[in-house]
């Protein structure tokens, strides 16, 4: 696998967090939303309360983006922002076949490095 | 995007339920992996409180498995199962580089399909 100075991994403190699960599939075509995507996620990190993020995405345009946040209050004034921003005002359908949020409070974390 | 007849989205119950996050980097080579990968995957839908999971993986070895699951209890007996099972006898450092496991709790949940 390549070495990457940036690492795909979240770093995160000691639970209690939160999760926001987006599971998604990509329509056909970009329509935008690689601008949208990078402006999303320099927004997110802009926020109070973010944590970090981690997102994966196969080569058939299924994605899992798993975003932490320090308390609900966070999350509910991202959701505010995603709403405001481009990419709710064009709709996510456009770039979306299907989308899942799911909203989770982590209790526990352990891990392994090499 | 190829349209196929298995859906990689998991069908889940109203909240609350629980889910197991694993963000993980490969190592190197297959080394079994692929059979580990099937059998576990084949166990954890056995097993008691098995809601469902989504899953991806990118081409540089980076990837998030979601499991969900229906209480604290279905986890716990999970994890005793992994335990015992090829993936930790023969060690996840074989397989992976690096991984960070979160268990959460989903408190709510939506979504759109087109």
């Amino acid at each position: 696998m390549p070495t990457t100075t940036a690492s795909p991994f979240a770093h995160l403190p000691e639970p209690p967090y939160y999760v926001v699960i987006f599971s998604s599939r990509r329509s056909e075509g970009d329509n935008g939303y690689g601008n949208m995507a990078e402006t999303m996620a320099r927004l997110a990190s802009e926020q109070p309360g973010y944590l970090g993020v981690e997102s994966v995405r196969d080569a058939d345009g299924f994605g899992i983006t798993n975003s932490y946040w320090a308390d609900e209050e966070s999350i509910r004034a991202w959701k505010a922002v995603v709403s405001h921003a481009a990419a709710q005002k064009f709709g996510r359908e456009r770039w979306y076949e299907e989308y899942q949020v799911r909203v989770a409070r982590v209790e526990r974390a352990y891990g392994f490095a090499g």
